[in-house]
């Protein structure tokens, strides 16, 4: 059998499979990481429908949005089989579903990795360095240790974005040649690099990358529905 | 077609693929997450070899080592495609590349989305608050605020792992009935409760589960070859 073959039989399955999955309910809130899953859902052409928190008046430690999502964070992404939740998770979860929008290299376990290695480089140390700047709580009580991790936010945001803009962009998409959910995943992080403070003369591949991906109608659509 | 059909051509096509999966090598240093990849494939059956890195000489940090993993972190994968890093990323491409092991409920993609949400939350939080006592000069430099991460990094600790405790653990495994990659990284994450100085009172079924774990001979080959 030539991987061709097997390449074949596995969109044909998945085909097969994308009809067993029905309406999907994506739980975001506005300026979050949530939209690297919304953008994936609407890549996809997938049916779903949303439902907005606001973390002003903190809907996500409410009893009825904990029952969805103990973490009390988004995304949540609510299917028939059950809840989904982190990020890149949800992102192998709609390319895999829906295999005709060629969301990711599902067909090959190699390149499967290779996106997920860099869904994990984002979630894992990307968003960290970020959420020192306005979630320091998490990890210090001290005001002034609080202050101090604000303080480093930039330089800590530059490095993992100058890390990615060397060396793990293939181009002209995070993968190659096709737009995956890294894109929508890398565009949604990158939104926050202004209010972060990161020296963006340091990634002219990161912002040619962010406007490139802002032009998509998907994407467009996606955040036309959250800050509406 | 049959949901049971599909499964069974799917484990099929991943047969034929695992015969393309050549020789391993995988880069780790002791007392790491890199345990949790160096488990995967000794319960896959991985035909592998292993390199140890020294974190008190840096080794990652050497030009060599920054040649195959550019993040100076391990675990690094060498495959004969390319090099993977990242736990998850790595941890779901051995469940796929070795089906017959059963690492991870590979043909289902909303389950296997639930595997990847757990490995997920484990890297980009669990392994997050545990680094804030030993790497806190990643995200500020004063040393009141570095000591500050580490007075807190005992309770954050805990409640991470009582999060799991509470809820994530389907029993008698992470994901229920069958030993999955959720096991090898939450069993490896455990490793450093003692360490951290977590409430063990809080934790029973983290405890009970990292025991089991501890008594599977893939885990006690993987553990005795680290510290060998």
């Amino acid at each position: 059998m030539t991987r061709a073959e097997i390449d074949e039989m596995l969109a044909t399955l998945h085909a097969v499979l994308e009809k067993e999955t029905q309406m999907l309910k994506l739980y975001y809130a506005p300026n979050t990481c949530a939209l690297a899953s919304h953008i994936a859902l609407e890549e996809a052409g997938a049916t779903y429908e949303t439902v907005r928190l606001s973390f002003g008046t903190e809907d996500q430690k409410k009893p009825e949005y904990l029952a969805i999502n103990s973490k009390a964070r988004v995304p949540s992404l609510v299917t028939d089989k059950g809840v989904l939740t982190e990020t890149p998770a949800i992102l192998a979860f709609v390319a895999q579903s829906y295999p005709g929008a060629n969301l990711a290299p599902i067909a090959d376990p190699f390149a499967f990795a290779r996106a997920q290695a860099f869904n994990s480089y984002l979630c894992s140390t990307v968003h960290v360095a970020h959420a020192h700047r306005m979630r320091g709580t998490r990890w210090a009580d001290e005001p002034a240790a609080i202050k101090e991790m604000q303080r480093k936010a930039p330089a800590a945001v530059t490095e993992c974005f100058a890390l990615i803009e060397r060396g793990m962009i293939e181009g002209p998409w995070v993968m190659g040649e096709a737009f995956t959910i890294c894109d929508a995943y890398l565009f949604t992080l990158a939104q926050w690099l202004e209010g972060d403070g990161a020296d963006l003369s340091r990634l002219p591949k990161i912002l040619e990358h962010r406007r490139r991906v802002s032009e998509r109608p998907a994407v467009k659509k996606a955040i036309a529905e959250e800050v509406g």
